[in-house]
C-alpha cells in the first residue's frame, strides 16, 4: 500500500488550521502525498478539482474559511474525492460545535476522525447517546484535547466499537476515534489498532498529521476507506513507537520526538509496517 | 513549581502570530501546559472560559484578531485569569503602538513581555519618559527586533530596574524586559536574570515561546506572578544555555538549537533549574 | 558575500504564506538577514519603510493580504527597494493566476522566482509562447508543484536560458526558474545552477524559505542581482547536498534533513559557498 501511494503521489488539498499547516504538509511528503494548502474562497473550488483528495480541519476556525471548507467539500463530494474531516475542538465552543455540525449536514465526509472528546459531540448533536465512556453526559471539554474521562480502554472498548459503528451507519462516514487506543469503523466492522506511544500527546498536531496520511492512504493506497484509515493510524502510531526509542537513545525530548516522527514516517515501508501494526478486527 | 505545572496541566487560550504559533504550542506542551490556539471573533470568550489564562500577542496583527483579543481579554479578566500580553514589534508601525495602547487601555494585563524597544514604546505612549538606555528619545525602530542601542547592559541596569517598576506602577502588570539581560518587576521588586544565549536570537519565536512558558508557570506553577515569571525566562534561558552545548557538540547550528531548546524544556524539573538559574532580586 | 549580509544583518519584510512561514524566518536568520513577517493592510507601508527588501509570496492567497502585498509593493518600489516575487500555484487556479499578473503588472519586482510551471504560466499570460519543455501548452497543473513534464532537462537548457532571457527583458526582473536544474536570468545572461538534492523538494516550502535567502543576499551581499540570485539559489543548494550525507550518517529521514538545512545555511561561509557552489554563466 506505502508503495502505491509513494508511486502515484496523491495531491491532497488541505483546509487546516495554521498551527499546525507545515507540519501537516511535511507528514503528507513524508506519507508519499503531495499537499496543496489553500483556503481561499475565491479558489477552494479549483484546488480541489486538480487534487486526489481533501482534508478538512477546524483547528483554527474564522468565518472566512468556512465558506472556503463547504465550496471545497463540495465540489471534492461531485468529483468523488474522499473528504476527510477533523471536528478539531467541537464542543469547545459553541461556533465549533456548529459549523462541525453544518459540515456534517453539508458535505458527505468519507472520514471523520477526532478523539472521544470531539466524536461525542457530534454524536450528540445527531441524536446519538453519548452516554460512552466514564463522563457520560457532562462533557467538560478541555479544549483540543480529549476530556481525561474520555478515553477508549479495554473495559469499554467493546462499547466503543458499537458506538463507532452506530455513528459510521448515521453518517455514513468512516469513523476515527484516536486516543491511547484506537478505533476505526464502517457499519459493518470496527478495527483497535493499538499502535502509538503517549509522547505524541506531548506534540501539538499529531492528529493533524494523522489526518494527511489517512487523505494520502485512503486517495492512494488502493485499499477499503476503513482500512486504509486503520493503516493509516497504525502507521504514525508506529512511528511514534520508533520515534521515542531513537529519542531515548539521542537523551532527546519533545523536539527530536517530532523530528523522529517525520524521519519515520519518511523511511516507512509496506514491509516495516506490516511487522509493526497491531489491529485486531472486530 | 514545575512539577506543579505538570500535575495540573493548565490549559492556555493563544492568540498570537501565525509566523511562531506552533512552536509556542510546543513550548506550553514541553513546559508542561495545554495549549489551545483559537483567535476565531465568534469563540474567543468560549474558548477563554474553560482555559486557565491567556496569552495575546500582535507579532502578525490584523483587523480581524484584535476584536478577538479584545473579546478575549475582557472576558478573562472577568473571570480572573493571567493576561500574558506581548506588544511585538510596537513601535514599528503606527497600527501596532495604536494597538497595543488599546489593549493596555481596555484589558487589565498581568503581565507585559517584550523587548526594551518595545516596552520603551508603551512607557513613552502612557507618558512615561523614554529617555532609558542609550537610544534615548530616538526610537529607530528594528521592526521585531530591539534596536541595538536600545539594550539592557551592567551600566544601565539600575535605571533599567527603577524603569521597570515605574512602569509596573502606572499599569498594574508585572512588567518583564528581556533581551541579553532580563529585567522583571511588580511595583517592589526588580529580579534581574542574567540566562541565556545569544544564539536565541537567531531563532524566530524565542519570545513568543516565552510567552508561553510564562503563561503556564504564572497559571499552574503556583508562585506569585513576578517570581514566575522570572523563573520562566529563567527556565527557557537555561534550556537556550544547554542546547547551545548539545549543539557545539554535534556540530549542529541554528536548526538543531532550536529543536534542542524543545527537548531540554520538556526535560526541564525543579532541580535542575534551581540548580541553573540565575535570579537576583534588587 | 555571506559575510556583507551577516554583517548588515538586512531587515526582510516577507508577506508570505501561513503553511512556511515560519520556516522562511528562520532561513533568513540562518542567512544572515533579519524578518519580518506582516502582512496587515493598516501597516503594510510602515513595515515596508523600516526594511531593506520585500518578500511577496502567494502560497496561501487570500482576499485581504493581496491589498497588503500592493500597497507594500509599492512603497518598496519609491523607497528602491528589492521586491522577490514568488507566483506559488500560478496557474493551479484562475485566483492564483489572475493576482500573479496584477502583482506583475502594478509592482516592478526586482525577482521573480517559480518553478517552471509557475514561470510559464506567468509567461504564457504575458503573451510569450508556453511552447517550452515537454509539455508544450498543456499546463496540467500540480498545484504547488510542477507539473512533471515541465522541468529544466540537459537537453532543453539552452532553450529555457533563452526563455529565462526573454521573460527578463519583458518584465524588466531577474527571473529564477528552480528545480533539479536551476536557470536565473536578467537580459544579458543566464546562470544555470547545478546544486541541490531531490530530498529537497520532500521538505515542504524550499522555494518559499529560498524567496528569503533571496531577499537576504540581494538586499545584504553587495552584488549585481542575478549574481546574488544565482549564488542564494547555490547556497540553498548546496546547503541541501551537505543536509543530505548528514542525513544518511544520522540514518534519519526528511525531519532531520529539514532541521540539517538550517544548521548549514547558518553555518554557511562564503569559502564554503565557494567551493562547493556549481554555477555556470551561458
Amino acid at each position: 500500500m506505502i508503495e502505491q501511494v509513494r508511486n502515484t503521489v496523491p495531491l491532497i488539498h488541505c483546509i487546516t488550521n495554521y498551527v499546525t499547516v507545515g507540519d501537516v504538509a511535511n507528514m503528507i511528503l513524508a506519507a508519499g502525498g503531495s499537499p496543496i494548502m489553500a483556503d481561499g474562497i475565491h479558489e477552494a473550488e479549483d484546488i480541489t478539482s486538480i487534487c486526489r483528495g481533501l482534508v478538512i480541519n477546524i483547528g483554527t476556525l474564522n468565518e472566512r474559511t468556512i465558506e472556503s471548507m463547504l465550496r471545497a467539500g463540495k465540489r471534492a463530494a461531485e468529483l468523488g474525492h474522499p473528504i476527510v474531516f477533523d471536528p478539531v475542538g467541537a464542543g469547545a465552543s459553541a461556533f465549533r460545535t456548529e459549523t462541525a455540525m453544518k459540515i456534517m449536514e453539508e458535505i458527505p465526509c468519507t472520514v471523520i476522525r477526532g478523539n472521544v472528546s470531539e466524536i461525542k459531540t457530534i454524536a450528540g448533536e445527531l441524536g446519538l447517546g453519548k452516554k460512552i465512556g466514564n463522563s457520560a453526559e457532562t462533557n467538560i471539554s478541555r479544549g483540543v484535547d480529549s476530556n481525561e474521562l474520555d478515553v477508549v480502554t479495554e473495559e469499554n472498548l467493546e462499547q466503543m466499537c458499537r458506538f463507532a459503528k452506530e455513528l459510521s451507519r448515521k453518517t455514513g462516514a468512516v469513523v476515527a476515534i484516536t486516543g491511547a487506543i484506537d478505533v476505526v469503523a464502517d457499519c459493518d466492522h470496527a478495527y483497535v489498532i493499538r499502535n502509538g506511544h503517549a509522547m505524541m500527546a506531548k506534540v501539538t498536531g499529531t492528529g493533524c498529521m494523522l489526518d494527511g496520511v489517512i487523505a494520502a492512504y485512503v486517495c492512494g493506497g488502493g485499499k477499503a476507506v476503513a482500512e486504509a484509515v486503520a493503516e493509516a493510524i497504525a502507521a504514525e502510531g508506529l512511528c511514534g513507537e520508533l520515534a521515542y526509542k531513537k529519542m531515548l537513545v539521542h537523551n532527546g525530548g519533545t523536539g527530536s520526538f517530532r523530528i523522529y516522527l517525520f524521519d519515520f514516517m519518511s523511511q516507512l515501508d509496506d514491509e516495516r509496517l506490516d511487522g509493526g501494526k497491531r489491529i485486531e478486527i472486530r
